[in-house]
């Protein structure tokens, strides 16, 4: 397996990237190899520092990357050698398996929609969150942030991309999809969240178990919550803040220490073709060497072929 | 002032009422009348037992009283004699100054908006939610589920209403008002979020400060939160739904002491014409105490007939 990263990506880039890299190295299998897409002299120099073999990398040399600050769309194609541009367009010529960034969100998210684009049949892609639960397998959120206004039949197929994520990512057995809602009962919610309801009720795609309420998050209830990503983006985000509100208040726990955001590996856009990871911009090493293996998770357990599979019996 | 309390109201009622409203009897002013609306056997048992005088209370007798099970419209209806009916046309008709039940949140919002009525120029009334802070002031958040799908004018009039219930009730002088949304820059959001900014920012009628994202909910940035009634909602919750995790976790900690509901005295229905107040069904005596109490203040500060004035102001 060939996993691409974005060296140029993140806050704290190159040496977060590169250093990720390195602890993401010893739990690699002997034939994945790590692309390393940025500058080689950098690269080559953070390794040395590191007391690293820097042969152990495959490094694709550019000096270009796409700034925080520039426009996605015009910057992805404008800048063809960019980490990101070379990056997307390597997974999608087959010459890495994976690819992975914690740069710009918004030129990831064109490569993923005009470069490797949507699989057939899945109307928005989304991305997601593993929210953790007391039992200590988390919940799997989404969308938490692609598209803020989300129709029914969205909502619908979102069951479906969270449902085989569960069972590729945390081997959850015909995980349990609930509905973000703001009430137990059918006719409990807004227009789309009731209309999804009718839509995912008695699905024999995946096991919907209805109505989920904020409350249950943590609980059991559910494996894979949908929630449109207004809402979804929400909860992360107060999630978050709650975890700041933790630590502000000096409480060590071990719990809500999987909470930081440095425990969560990114996010696949699920639905499109191929895996494209997007990372936490704020990420220093830790995060960027989860991110990795989350990219080889998400390759080894094939949930693009998954998804695709999945849709094709629409 | 005399206060009206549905003493059959909440999952411990009538107990729970009676013990309340002895805890508040304390806190309230000479001139101040607690109403209690209930079975008086039970009423002067209860106090009697508790070693109170009932004498303290003016009793209003009825046996009947609407079950949480029961359609609110038709139950409210079809029972002229039930505690809550009986509670909001006695505020109707002046008779006290404000109503406060634990009991049916459906049957007090149809006595809400059917015979209290909203004030002319308010779309959509709002409940809202307190919540804590680092600071020690907390946030007021609305709506927090009367509207699910909330078009971008009643996301305005939120603000205003927030805005009047801050400056009252927290005494905040002229209070930050955001807009709850997934990113900082006026064009991010939703559709009703995006539209709701264009219509908020500049307004001359309160403090508007932009949008504010939920990692920024427990900080200093807005002192009141527009959001619509779905991820009010949701917020909310999901702010309980991590108090049961600290607790679980065994953790003790004064600030999150704050999210236990048992503070909250309940949500004024904002926007109507005369103070309802309603309170949570899991209503110990603590809290019951709380919304007498909250009940008083509303009253006292005058909120309802301050939005009136706000808003014959269009």
């Amino acid at each position: 397996m060939r996993i691409g990263l974005d060296v140029f990506g993140g806050d704290f880039a190159p040496l977060a990237s590169v250093k990720g890299a390195i602890l993401a190295f010893s739990s690699l299998a002997a034939d994945d190899k790590l692309v390393l897409i940025g500058d080689a002299e950098q690269i080559k120099k953070i390794c040395k520092d590191e007391g690293f073999d820097a042969g152990n990398f495959e490094i694709v040399h550019t000096t270009e990357c796409i700034g925080m600050g520039e426009h996605p769309a015009k910057a992805y194609a404008s800048k063809p050698n960019s980490s990101i541009s070379l990056g997307v367009h390597m997974l999608k010529k087959h010459e890495i398996d994976g690819f992975a960034s914690a740069g710009s969100t918004g030129a990831m998210m064109v490569g993923a929609m005009h470069t490797i684009n949507s699989v057939p049949g899945v109307i928005r892609p989304a991305i997601m969150a593993s929210i953790p639960r007391i039992s200590g397998n988390p919940v799997v959120l989404l969308d938490v942030g692609i598209n803020p206004d989300t129709r029914p039949d969205i909502l619908y197929q979102y069951g479906l991309l969270g449902s085989i994520y569960g069972e590729c990512i945390f081997n959850y057995k015909n995980p349990k999809v609930g509905l973000l809602n703001i009430g137990e009962e059918e006719e409990k919610g807004n227009l789309a969240a009731k209309a999804a309801y009718q839509a995912m009720n008695g699905t024999k795609e995946y096991n919907f178990i209805g109505n989920v309420e904020a409350t249950e998050m943590f609980d059991e209830k559910a494996d894979v919550i949908v929630a449109d990503g207004f809402v979804g983006n929400v909860m992360l985000k107060q999630a978050e803040a709650f975890y700041t509100l933790v630590r502000r208040r000096k409480i060590t726990d071990e719990f809500f220490e999987r909470f930081n955001f440095e425990h969560f590996g990114g996010t696949p856009v699920l639905g499109i073709n191929q895996p494209l990871i997007i990372g936490h911009g704020r990420s220093n090493e830790i995060p960027i060497k989860n991110m990795i293996l989350h990219t080889r998770d998400v390759v080894k357990t094939k949930i693009c072929e998954k998804i695709k599979e999945a849709f094709s019996k629409d």
